[in-house]
């Protein structure tokens, strides 16, 4: 008692405004009721308590009910509660309450999610409550997003113990016991909002380092102690591919340099070809290179994808490491808040909660996601023939009748196309969501991979069936080179427009004025600003975008070598556009802690593989090999069957040099097995002391 | 030592004769110097000693030595000793000495090796000494095959403490510290052999539920007991494999059956195309099924190996769980003995053993072993060209002189690639050996993975080069069925005599006279007898046998449906001979415990990825689908790009079946993840303790 009243007393004392203004950490006017709740151990005493969260409750809702809120945020764990701190705000009535987690809790928290941090001897190790303070700084090393995420976790955790009527709200959303309390709330309205809130002067201190001067690197430790390891991981792969770029970007230059006055000539060629419709090959230009620029850009791509995947996936171990996210217990922890099932034991954990059977699971994938999937597929397959058909239909009425109007329809194909395309991934992206949550998953990972997987194999399939329509039926490399350059250019332009500079000029010249705040706002209105900011979008179209280049570049790119050149200047911009946004035009997301980028990585490495073949296709469709072949009197299908052998040879070759170049670099893997052993022995030791303490 | 000399006593005076007959378990004659050493903790007492493992000394070895021998075996772990228990045979003077091991020697190696025995919840744990009543009947738990595997395991480490003459023996022979005992005896002929004995009273039980009546079912466990988990892996697959044989032989009967009159004519017309070396079809049956013979069995067959390799996954997971090998600590344990390296502390053990960088022996591989073996790769095509350019210049050597000495020249290349083929396996053999013994693995299962894929990918060579041709290059349909159905039965005939009508003529008639044994005879030259047996040849060649087995029936069965029933009569006869051969030809092999098939496994699931290809690639070459395509119009062109994108979808079907039927069946996986779960609560637990002892 006399230790709680001690702590209270210093929370609600500290008033000296130049603390407030450097740290940011106090509210401003300690009126009555409105303070922290008291911590509920003397341990987790602290002069300072740090606003994490935001909680914005519905319009309506009463004194009672946030009085209410308010004490299950409090209340120890073991009473039900979250044991967080929370403040009303401005006053008992207001409409926000600010959420903050005291030591105890975090470092409870950080134990169950599997956290690794810095060991008394310098190496990560699983971070251990009892064994704090064997780690280093146990104080303050939880970074911000970890402590953000861990409130988050621990609301979305809440759950009801016995049957509870909500003060102030109808008999009708009575809680039943285990139902998730946030849940609830959030669907009586009770709860509209819940987001971390941004850290000024850290947010600053990133900006500088990040996007403002001319730097060359990422701050990308501080991008994961400020926005988590899911944003810095996204940060670190595109650092990581656009240094990568170099050398396709050097090669492509090379190539085009060198082979310049060649290469025009080629591409006259096959505009005479391709438009005269006729395959014939005028036979007046006999001293190129034996292996065109196409043939050495096919064969480059194929060994740089595969190799850039297996370093990439190298460097990712060792971020994963170097960001404690490497042993993280997500299977081990409670289940995610729409997790349902009948209750049950957990056979691994032993803890009372819903289970759900995994054969059930792999059925409704088998028998629902994957059909409703493929007529989605199927769906866009028929849109791209119902637009090929219509187009020659409007074509051959244009023929025929040669005026205004018909010139006017011959837009009608493409419009409908786009419409219907749109419209589709609209009612996709809805179903996605629908069907991966009937899949049931457990874990927030396995849910977010799930979804997905499932948007990503339409998106891919929306992006690329149109190329490769192009390269594989209608065999014709200058149209295929003509469109991978418009696109690459048109769709550039158009992201970085609708990405930065949109939300720039609309953050500046609408949001913005309803926003100014002035150095006098007291805190609780700085908060509440936070909220006009649109919600971040999540890294979905980030990724997506870079895998779309990725695939323009790994499986197109021998047929216009200046693609890497283009991404590189693309990606170099991207990355500050991406880092400016993210701090500065949205809200600050939650973020959980990551191993690695999830599905995204067998993303990438399925294109890196379908490159090989892709390359093999292209590379023999190159006018130089089609016309060495005819001169070395070969058939088409000698060279076809040739094709297909140096195909299956190439798939061998990357499957034995991604077998050869380890995942995990070595001292990684050591460092793992030493954590292994460690636990190996420990639970040798454990049993050893029991044994012991009986003999004693 | 009170009571060393109470065990001492009981174990040397027990000697009704009834104990000796009944359990096998007690030497003899316990003259003055020849009985077994101290055990040296009274826990480990026992009245009755079992024979384990017999070492042969060289014939000049004087009894100086021996009773050295002996002391370093019978010596505890801390004084530089095996802590096993030693019996000189008849007398001090004989050239054997029979080894055993005392309870708490066996109990800590098994915990050493990460053996996972039942525990008390009935779940399978990973074995801890201190720990062990919790586990159900520690005392007899492990299996002999375990008890005198750990035999071998504690010899072979066997290290000198500091620099030490051995007695009897040169100068010369002076053992340096760290140097590996069992290693130095052997190269100075001290140490002749050392191997597990037989318990003929389990082996005569064994045999009866294995081999000797018409019983179905092996009797797995009791094979693993005996023989251990290498040998009860391979028995298990075998009945595994020979089962799931089931499907396609009644497949293969079906269309043999049912097509028997249009299969004959399309035979026949076949043959007539052959001989007259024209592809003119007749065509004058029409009347045949859509979907012929041997379309459905190319496509059952690419299922069919998909699945069967899936399913045995599970299958082996299950089976390593039962067996309690599914955790081995392998990489945690000491190093083979043969391992070199600078002296220093292990990263993750923190023992001080010889380390040896990982690196290097990437480099070693990718540097010395890949461009060898591919040398001999293509020494082995050279040697199949070779032959052919022989042949064809035989032949026409022989048309044109059509005398007595050209006919017997027609046989000469086919014995001279015989004779090349036969030298090039033996000295690649030994290369092999070098190669990997140069690879310096640290663990006894790297080196005989690496070893085994060596020889694997030589043999596989050297077995499919010739079909292969045939398919793929000579594109010959009938010459292949012929080829496959004379090596099924010339192969498997040749088999069977050579590996058990051959032993076991020899066994009988001309080892076995040697070899009487009465019931009066001394234990010890019942032991002393078993020398006689050849050494068991390991599993090598069975497992061959069963790779090109499965590759006759998955990469090419479709052109000779009968293959699967072949296959089939030939196992369920197989599986009798290899037990009784295993059990009466050969002497016990020691056989460390495994987790899996290791290697072989990748083996067959690269011909079960193989036989994709080659199952399109036959469909093509079927007749019937070359009528359809030339019925249809389709361009050769065309049906060859047709049968590309089909077989990219039927490998994307492939990799998406084996995705989804998940490697482990989901108890497994759940008691996995509680095992794991568990040892992180217990180092958790372990800090806790501690931090409680401070503060206590």
């Amino acid at each position: 008692m006399n230790v709680q009243d001690f702590v209270q007393k210093a929370l609600t004392h500290q008033k000296e405004p130049k603390e407030y203004e450097k740290g940011g950490k106090l509210l401003s006017k300690p009126s009555a009721g409105s303070s922290w709740t008291k911590v509920s151990c003397p341990c987790c005493f602290s002069e300072r308590v740090e606003p994490l969260v935001l909680v914005k409750l519905g319009g309506k809702v009463g004194p009672e009910t946030k009085r209410w809120l308010i004490k299950v945020i409090g209340a120890p764990q073991k009473d039900g509660g979250a044991a967080l701190l929370a403040h009303p705000g401005e006053d008992a009535s207001g409409d926000i309450i600010v959420v903050s987690a005291p030591r105890c809790t975090l470092l409870r928290a950080a134990e169950e999610l599997g956290l690794c941090k810095t060991y008394r001897s310098g190496d990560m190790e699983a971070f251990s409550y009892n064994d704090r303070d064997n780690f280093k700084d146990s104080g303050v090393f939880l970074t911000l997003a970890e402590r953000q995420y861990i409130v988050k976790y621990e609301l979305d955790g809440l759950r009801v113990q016995r049957d509870l009527r909500i003060p102030g709200l109808p008999e009708s959303r009575m809680l039943q016991k285990r139902d998730n309390i946030w849940q609830k709330l959030s669907s009586a309205g009770v709860v509209v909002d819940t987001f971390p809130l941004h850290n000024r002067k850290k947010l600053k201190d990133l900006g500088e380092a990040w996007y403002s001067g001319n730097q060359l690197a990422q701050p990308l430790d501080s991008v994961n102690d400020y926005f988590g390891s899911a944003v810095a991981f996204y940060f670190s792969f595109l650092d990581f591919y656009t240094w990568s770029l170099l050398t396709p970007a050097i090669l492509g230059l090379a190539i085009s340099y060198f082979s310049v006055a060649f290469f025009s000539s080629e591409v006259k060629k096959e505009m005479v070809d391709s438009v005269s419709g006729s395959k014939v090959i005028i036979n007046d230009d006999d001293s190129g290179p034996m292996i065109s620029g196409h043939m050495l850009q096919a064969m480059f791509s194929m060994i740089w994808s595969t190799v850039f995947m297996e370093l990439w996936k190298r460097r990712s171990s060792s971020l994963s490491y170097r960001w404690g996210t490497m042993n993280l217990a997500e299977r081990f922890a409670e289940p995610r808040p729409n997790f349902y099932g009948d209750l049950g034991v957990n056979p691994v954990t032993g803890r009372v909660e819903p289970l759900f059977p995994e054969w059930k699971r792999d059925l409704r994938m088998v028998l629902v996601s994957v059909p409703v999937v493929g007529l989605f597929l199927g769906l866009v397959v028929l849109g791209m023939m119902c637009f090929y058909w219509g187009e020659a239909q409007v074509k051959q009425l244009h023929k025929d009748w040669n005026s205004l109007l018909s010139q006017a329809l011959l837009y009608i194909p493409s419009v409908l196309h786009i419409v219907y395309t749109n419209m589709l991934g609209n009612v996709y992206r809805n179903v996605a969501q629908s069907l991966t949550e009937y899949e049931n998953h457990r874990e927030e990972s396995a849910f977010e991979n799930h979804l997905t997987a499932k948007i990503l194999v339409f998106t891919f399939f929306n992006n690329f069936a149109v190329l490769f329509h192009i390269a594989f039926f209608k065999q014709d490399v200058p149209l295929l080179r003509k469109r991978l350059a418009s696109l690459l250019i048109v769709s550039q332009l158009v992201n970085q427009v609708t990405e930065v500079v949109i939300p720039f000029l609309v953050d500046r010249f609408i949001s913005a004025p309803h926003r100014t705040e002035s150095e006098d706002d007291p805190k609780e209105d700085k908060f509440r600003n936070q909220r006009t900011l649109p919600v971040f979008p999540g890294l979905f179209a980030e990724y997506i975008e870079l895998l779309v280049q990725f695939g323009y570049l790994s499986l197109f790119s021998c047929v216009y070598p200046l693609t890497a050149v283009l991404l590189l200047i693309n990606n170099i911009t991207e990355i500050r556009s991406d880092a400016y946004k993210i701090c500065n035009l949205f809200r600050k997301p939650f973020s959980p802690p990551v191993a690695n980028m999830g599905v995204w990585q067998v993303a990438f490495e399925v294109l890196s593989f379908v490159s090989v073949i892709s390359n093999c296709w292209l590379l023999l469709l190159s006018p130089r090999l089609q016309e060495l072949c005819r001169e070395g009197g070969l058939s088409s299908t000698n060279v076809l069957l040739l094709a297909v052998f140096g195909e299956h040879v190439l798939i061998l070759i990357k499957f034995i040099m991604a077998a050869l170049i380890p995942d995990e670099p070595d001292w990684i893997r050591k460092k793992r097995d030493q954590m292994e052993y460690t636990s190996m022995q420990a639970l040798k030791e454990q049993v050893n002391a029991i044994s012991t303490d009986f003999i004693v």
